[in-house]
């Protein structure tokens, strides 16, 4: 006994954010624009590297290559198959370590029409590319968060390992991630500073034209550091823990709930942990304090000095995440607005490994 | 210019859990067996109404229907619509509130072939229902969760009012979902027949043979409850965090991930936030400490006892999740083994909404 899906059961064909089914996945196209109009003013063609694992979507690197940048970093090789075969972009870094050979041998494929280039921080990396037939490749330095990386003052001998295993080294990366929400900004500076100062020492050792480092934490503090691109990929779409920094950049991304249920003390919306990531912290909605978030369910509580009436059973409410980067990573597509209009829908076309 | 993905990307047709491209999620076939009967002992047939929410895996629902039940709870109209195209299940219960037109009457379109219950718990709800054609209701009471639900006190009318439009009222369902993690076993229990007590004098005013409530964490403190069916879900593959309270059911689904890095201090794994869900907390690898997830990555550093040599670069390592409700939903496909060795592989199918 097998029952058909009904269209009916799709999203079909909504015109405005009223239409959504929810949870959903919302862009607003004009805060997107005007986030990547801000980092190019800034950061022109290729002194920004974008980072694709921010938000997974070939459409927004495409909006980013109308900016002027065409060089991307991604942090899967899932993501540069992807933006290869969409025809976006034209020099992708890996910007993390893998060990898969299959997944290394297909990135030599895309290497064979495009630029591809793989950061490494071991011998083991390094023969990884080589056996797959990888030409490319980064020295990763670890510039103090206890993550990837080789030791700055290991990066020389790692980089003449490469070349004697026929590599070409392109140069350095480091990610300074352990700064990004330093909230002093002179410390925030200050810190950037030392961070960058070992990766620039290392690029000594290194050799080789690229120095990258960076994200939309540290977006303003290179001008000094001696680095020539920036990895930044949360400023396109922002999240709440970004906007703690104030930023040139807004909030462009949500998710938009329904009203399900309501009691004289709460209200519920369908939106939770299976569509938006709560690591850093429980999203926010304007007039409300969140409760607690559950699978999937927010109980939300209107705020004490909140002017607005509660909303009732079937209202849309609009959900800022606090993290973009996995939020994204749960989502299949997005809707892309301007004002209460829908434009457009996106395919979250990057998720996976 | 396109770039065609080479087959060789795929994680063709791995043979034990060393071939597998990481991250990968992996369910121990022995373990699910071992909690599905253990739980079927307890709660036989009709008494389990596992809820599919947990896993979003027909596949699972299908070795829980091989242990006797056939009655599913869902938490989204795709999880019903999905079961019932695998031919998984006859007698499906939403248990959530949903507003969408266009869902509701794709779930009457599966009510036309099988049993469909929703629960409501407004008069909207049920104006909803009615809309779509549905006709089967449970009332939804809250039983001291602050999320859905309707206070007890106003089940009985909103009953009556369910029945005036028609709709058949087959019970009532509530979930203590507050007192899933009280550790004290004698407290937990004594809260739990408190909070029950609610549910049943409800049902004494709703009227209907369903009383449905429960989860893993009070599996085995409703004898004297009144309910007459556990909504269980998590039980099937546990967690990190339902260990602590010492159930009788192990831990059946891992995160496998591949130490990409590695410094003299840490290690690195290719599991993050992306792969694995943190509201609970860390996740767990045996001989480690958690440093901290992020979005691709964990960094790990050795347990002070630990005896094991510190991994290998190349290394895999097996991952606990913390919760694995929205753990589950970030996963395509599940890879099924016995001790190395992998049997099949099973579509995460149910994901969505």
């Amino acid at each position: 006994m097998r029952v058909r899906v009904s269209p009916s059961a799709q999203n079909m064909n909504p015109q405005t954010t009223f239409d959504l089914a929810t949870p959903a996945l919302v862009i607003d196209c004009d805060a997107l624009e005007q986030n990547l109009s801000a980092m190019s003013a800034r950061h022109p063609g290729s002194k920004l590297r974008p980072h694709t694992k921010a938000h997974k979507c070939t459409e927004i690197a495409r909006a980013q290559t109308k900016h002027g940048h065409t060089n991307f970093t991604c942090a899967t090789p899932r993501e540069i198959i992807g933006m290869a075969a969409a025809g976006v972009g034209s020099d992708f870094l890996l910007a993390n370590e893998v060990l898969d050979a299959r997944r290394l041998t297909a990135l030599a494929d895309v290497a064979k029409d495009m630029r591809v280039t793989i950061a490494v921080d071991s011998i083991e990396t390094i023969n990884a590319a080589v056996s797959a037939g990888l030409r490319d490749v980064l020295i990763d330095v670890n510039v103090g968060l206890p993550r990837c990386g080789v030791a700055p003052e290991l990066a020389g001998q790692l980089a003449d390992t490469a070349r004697k295993a026929d590599l070409t080294v392109r140069g350095v990366m480091g990610y300074e991630g352990h700064l990004m929400m330093v909230s002093s900004d002179e410390k925030r500076q200050q810190r950037v500073a030392e961070s960058m100062l070992s990766l620039v020492r290392a690029a000594q050792d290194v050799g080789g034209e690229i120095i990258s480092a960076g994200g939309t934490g540290t977006w303003n503090l290179h001008d000094n550091t001696g680095i020539n691109e920036l990895q930044a990929g949360s400023y396109a779409l922002m999240d709440t823990q970004y906007a703690q920094l104030k930023l040139p950049f807004v909030q462009a991304c949500f998710v938009v709930g329904t009203v399900i249920s309501r009691s004289k003390d709460w209200l519920v919306i369908d939106v939770g942990l299976k569509s938006l990531s709560t690591d850093h912290g429980n999203p926010s909605v304007d007039g409300y304090d969140v409760l607690f978030c559950s699978d999937e369910h927010t109980t939300l509580v209107r705020k004490k000095d909140s002017g607005l009436p509660l909303a009732n059973i079937g209202d849309k409410l609009f959900v800022l995440p606090s993290h973009i980067d996995p939020t994204m990573a749960m989502h299949s597509e997005a809707w892309v607005t301007r004002g209460e209009k829908i434009l457009d829908c996106w395919k979250i076309d990057l998720r996976g490994w």
